[in-house]
């Protein structure tokens, strides 16, 4: 597929900051008058929420992890589809919170089906849509899951009621997919003050975008 | 994964009478003792019912072919994984109506997806659990969907509203399949009398199982 705009992914552990940082970056962006689409998985695609929802639905605690994972490949094919490729087309700087890494890490390494193997099935997904770049939020577990603890207002999900371990285990996994995908993943230090991470990350990517 | 007992399934284009010869087969194997499974996916697993009404749901159109195909997927791993694993380590012998070939012949062939695309994320799903035999009930495409138009009692699927030459595809489809996996698949002859075909399929059962 041709791409006019540019596709990039900012992945890391819960608690890193993503979401907060990329809005106001998405913002700045925005005021200086760049074509920017923020997005997340499902990202309001009717398909993926609905698949969303068999994920997520309380009743399915006898869900396989690769049952969890192929759904999950579904719902990002179905987004990328509707929404990110289309974007891309029109010449669109497309943000998107998480993408296949995530997967590659809390799936492949953490739940141990195998980087490989995810992969695979997420290769099937996306048909050479790898972002053109990724920002990896770099926090230690241990830092990232206190922030997560500590903020009262975020409403707890299930993978932040994970133990320390599960944690640990996604950092380790993100250290392997950053090892095979370094001409890809730029690392930005995310125990930095908001402020300085929201600076460091809006110079990566103006520096590619503009 | 150990199986003590024997997992066949049972393929072919629509209205090559799968159904109604499984039935009767069935209920001849377990009058004469045999402890038997007879199953299709999503088989009431909740889990494979909810991902198959995101598959079936109308509101749905703009399902891309690769999101539907990793939904059967996914359907057909917790299926899997909560129905046939556990009834083969019981020693049942469980027969499938549809199962990894259906999505070969397709989705791979008929709609263009690749066969052997669609193979590896059906091998993630099912990891190994190949069936041990495949009956193909052969019957030509024209003479199949003659028989799926003149029965007024069946509701017409989506699949059976497809024109003449989706349904050749399918059967090309599965021609390639089976030529891939000759030592697997056992063709019947559909076209005869039902009452031939429960005969010549009972006796392919018979003959491994007994």
């Amino acid at each position: 597929m041709s791409r006019k705009g540019m596709f990039i992914s900012l992945e890391g552990p819960e608690g890193a900051g993503k979401t907060t940082v990329l809005s106001v970056v998405s913002e700045r962006l925005k005021a200086e008058g760049k074509p920017v689409l923020v997005t997340r998985e499902p990202g309001g695609i009717k398909i993926s929420e609905a698949i969303r929802e068999v994920i997520l639905d309380n009743d399915h605690v006898k869900m396989d992890a690769k049952t969890e994972a192929l759904l999950y490949a579904a719902a990002r094919r179905q987004h990328l589809v509707e929404k990110v490729m289309p974007a891309l087309k029109q010449g669109y700087l497309v943000l998107c919170d998480r993408f296949i890494d995530s997967s590659l890490a809390y799936q492949g390494y953490a739940r141990g089906l195998g980087i490989e193997e995810v992969f695979k099935i997420n290769e099937f997904a996306i048909e050479g849509m790898m972002p053109d770049l990724t920002i990896f939020f770099d926090i230690k577990p241990e830092e990232g899951l206190a922030r997560v603890l500590n903020n009262a207002e975020r409403e707890k999900n299930r993978l932040d009621k994970e133990q320390l371990s599960f944690h640990k285990l996604v950092y380790e996994g993100y250290e392997q997919v950053i090892r095979q995908y370094e001409n890809r993943i730029v690392r930005t230090d995310a125990s930095l003050s908001k402020e300085a991470v929201i600076e460091n990350v809006y110079k990566i990517i103006a520096s590619r975008f503009m």
